[in-house]
């Protein structure tokens, strides 16, 4: 799987996990305590997300960083 | 899990399978297209991995980025 999509795949497994709960950008950016403008880039792939936001993410989702990243392979 | 704590858990588990199949820092980062001295932050926990090196990490340990994070998880 090359660079940019790594950060096309994980961005679009947030968005389908955080929509499958039912919350906003702003909502989640909120619970992560990160921009919302930072989360919309993540969802779009454009962002290379450093290690502690990925576990601050999962964690918002109220998944284990492992099941993020089971979901997310599960699209490759 | 605070911020350190994440990289030190993750610098941890990373040396931990390296060491496991036996490949040196140097053979690693060889083989993960990284220089050795970042390979040696890691495990020290001194640095904050992105997203497409994490992919690319567990790529050159043989397993899933979900596995990986399995095994930090085990640790915590």
């Amino acid at each position: 799987m090359d660079d940019k999509n790594v950060k096309t795949q994980f961005g679009l497994t947030v968005r389908k996990l955080r929509l499958s709960k039912n919350i906003s950008q702003e909502k989640f950016a909120e619970i992560v305590g990160l921009h919302r403008t930072y989360i919309s880039e993540v969802e779009r792939g454009t962002r290379n997300v450093t290690l502690i936001n990925v576990v601050k993410i999962a964690k918002g989702l109220e998944v284990k960083t492992s099941e993020l990243f089971c979901e997310m392979e599960k699209e490759i």
